[in-house]
């Protein structure tokens, strides 16, 4: 099946809107009359996705509602001539647990390959700044930058963040809320090599694709923590291991176990107005005016998104506050397959001058090309399905006369509608204002996403947990009123 | 309530078997006539509670039969005038994906604690060998000396285990299972300083609590990898976060959520003589002669106890042998309270001579005593029960004159016919023979414990990846037999 998302450019075609993904479900609905719902999931993320499955193994009927025409949310991957590309969100590690634990429970950790392959050399790291170019054999620019970037407390971030799932379990850790990462590298300024700098940038930029002003240093260290404090870490929990069969293989699992209950009721192409708790019931409004109402209603809309929709009664001012003031990822996700083999074993960077910023030699495609991922975000933002002309421009220049395109695919984020920017990354002083607020209940609404979970916030891993605590929150609130019985 | 189970001494009371825990059930048993059930699930560690509760959730009805009078197996925690001291098994993560999806379910991420306190000073670390003793202000002996150890490849054992969770992924690292750690110490011997083998030693023989010949050096790399390939990471895995309550607050809450979905029977005190699968129905027998029956059985008997209990058909040949084999651990673990406050940032390796070889300052009693907790194995084993003035000495030559002992508590895992051991730990050659055949199942029954897991074997992590993957396999075969009916 083909979704309205994303999109593909090849020399023959041009560019082409929507590509396939088994994500896709058809028909879009199956709902009938007179049907009743125990809880209403709005959304079929990774964190909508997981609601529903524990909700209905645990006995609730569920109505997902989903704007777009697939699962998946802001992770999902399509599937071109036999070939996987990740359009957002790719990469898990046995270090997030709720991944991990989903990726044991559905026996899949053999379905995973590896991203960095340097079977046609070693890392062949390549920097390409202002100031020229160097081409290394390993990486160590980054780590060395790195290390100087997040030792504050001279454990390098051990001591102000000992538990990665706690950012605030040191109260005294607030105040790097209050820096951006711009504020931190001024710090140090003087003790980075031009080539560190370049090379550490263009490494935080990757994480937020925001700018260096707007990209919390707390949020950056707690993803540090969350990797064990070490750069080899980041580099295997960040962008390592992917699934051969792409990760809407993943999320199909949790859909069709939710499905196979018998539970789960579902419509698609669905955008919400509204939603109406009158203390008993929660009403859900479409844009089209259809309504659905059930006791409780978990909502995994996005933080940049939420204002989208009317509440009523009308959210805490708390929230709305951090809502309107959303977060900073605009992410621009291009892949590139390439004819050039070599390209297989190589890692580069071109910053600041360049549209996009990072990128690895991802997999191999069928046709023997090499695919390359590539990576650019606010901070010299390109719109890539407005001018393909720039967009190949942009890839060309990460490795001039390496980079003969044959295919792009990409999804743009920062023009989608139900996304309105990638994975979360905080600005300066939201977290420790309002991370709290945003992972309160309101009435019979319960929120869960990934951009406000504690552990591995922004990533497939928080999705999971936050659709884990709603789904566990409405189990022991409906749990007790519903009956089972077995046919054995 | 008081288990049977454990020791305690105090100068006032002697010795006195059983201690309190809040995870010893009473009544022993809620069953009643009349009652049929979906799946047994034999014995009540995290194995089975993770199934029991995965299946009740799901709408299955489920028998536990365990053997003692609580639940939690070689895992669990007395409560002695307001403290908890852990019996078997302790510490947690968050690199542990399946614990800490728990924890995280069931919001219990805030009451965690950290064993190592140096509030009294730095990490006073000492080392007492047949050559003398050192007192250091930190233990990169033992840093070093591992980094040696495990260096087999020249990355410090990533390329040869380069997923944690998937032992054999590079089929060369099956060689490493033929040698054992004497094997390894033997390679590397001149490459170590006197104090670094004493430190290396003692460090391998707390993970194995074997003997240097009956420990698999793979299977010492395969908890190096699961603990990121780091000392560091090793000490924050393994011997860091515990439960404040004590870890049958964790366990317990498996139990009661299974308990509440009113699909779950019981019956403690029960230990079982036979399992007989018709090929329809599984029927279990137990000691006195009650039996019972349902379409699927899951044993979580440890791998040292499966030979105890006549299984028909015959098991097959492989599983056998292993079982006849078995794993080495035959952990000491002594719980100590003393007067000494500054005991509190202390931690000590006494070997090779004494009966007890590596302790850590563990925690504060109400009293205001420093707890130790204390490790011997079977390189020079002792009866903590049969000896308590061995015993005693043992805690006190860890760190001569420091050590005015107020309370012994422990559980003599040895003599425990439940367990026959503590956690899991190989033996040379067990793991690439018979790792699978112990995974596999048998006809309708199905072998779920932490032994034979794939990633965090020997640890609360295994067994609830196992028990999660055993109650997947009943939900799938008989969920679909089962109708749900909500009462809503």
């Amino acid at each position: 099946m083909t979704s309205r998302d994303g999109f593909q450019w090849t020399p023959e075609t041009g560019l082409v809107q929507g590509v396939p993904s088994i994500g896709v479900i058809s028909p879009s609905t199956n709902v009938t009359t007179n049907q009743s719902w125990d809880v209403i999931v709005v959304g079929g993320g990774y964190s909508g996705l997981t609601s529903l499955r524990d909700a209905t193994v645990a006995g609730l009927r569920v109505l997902l509602v989903e704007a777009r025409d697939r699962i998946g949310g802001r992770s999902w991957s399509s599937n071109i001539e036999g070939y996987p590309f990740e359009m957002g969100g790719t990469w898990v590690h046995m270090f997030q647990p709720h991944v991990w634990r989903e990726i044991s429970r559905y026996q899949m950790r053999n379905e995973l390959e590896s991203s960095f392959d340097f079977s046609r050399g070693v890392n062949h790291f390549q920097l390409r700044s202002s100031q020229g170019e160097s081409i290394m054999s390993h990486d160590e620019e980054v780590a060395g930058a790195l290390a100087k970037f997040v030792n504050v407390d001279g454990q390098l971030g051990r001591k102000i963040m000992p538990l990665s799932h706690d950012t605030f379990h040191i109260p005294e850790a607030r105040k790097y809320d209050n820096m951006s990462a711009q504020d931190r590298l001024d710090e140090i300024s003087l003790s980075l090599t031009p080539n560190e700098r370049v090379a550490l940038e263009s490494f935080i930029l990757l994480c937020s694709c925001g700018t260096l002003q707007t990209t919390s240093f707390l949020e950056f260290l707690h993803w540090w923590a969350l990797c064990g404090y070490t750069y080899q870490g980041c580099l295997d929990c960040l962008i390592t291991y992917k699934f051969k069969g792409g990760q809407s293989s993943f999320a199909i699992k949790f859909f069709k176990e939710a499905l196979s209950t018998g539970r789960l009721s579902y419509v698609f192409n669905s955008p919400v107005s509204s939603i109406h708790d009158d203390g008993k019931k929660v009403t859900l409004t479409t844009r089209d005016g259809r309504q659905y109402s059930a006791p409780r209603l978990i909502s995994t809309v996005p933080l940049n998104v939420l204002n989208t929709i009317k509440f009523e009664p009308p959210l805490d001012p708390q929230r709305v506050a951090a809502m309107n003031i959303g977060h900073v990822n605009q992410c621009v996700k291009v892949h590139a397959e390439i004819s050039n083999k070599d390209m297989r074993s190589w890692t580069g960077i071109s910053y600041p001058f360049n549209k996009l910023a990072y990128a690895i030699g991802d997999g191999t495609t069928p046709q023997g090309n090499t695919h390359v991922v590539c990576f650019g975000g606010n901070f010299n933002h390109i719109q890539p399905e407005e001018d393909v002309a720039a967009t190949k421009k942009a890839v060309e220049n990460l490795s001039p006369g390496n980079m003969d395109i044959k295919r792009l695919v990409f999804h743009n984020w920062s023009k989608d509608e139900f996304a309105k920017g990638a994975w979360f990354f905080s600005p300066p002083q939201l977290l420790s204002t309002s991370l709290e607020a945003l992972r309160a209940r309101h009435g019979n609404v319960l929120f869960a996403n990934s951009d406000w979970a504690v552990g591995w916030r922004s990533f497939i891993d928080g999705a999971i947990e936050e659709g884990t605590r709603a789904a566990m929150t409405v189990k022991e609130e409906l749990g007790p009123r519903t009956t089972f019985r077995s046919n054995l």
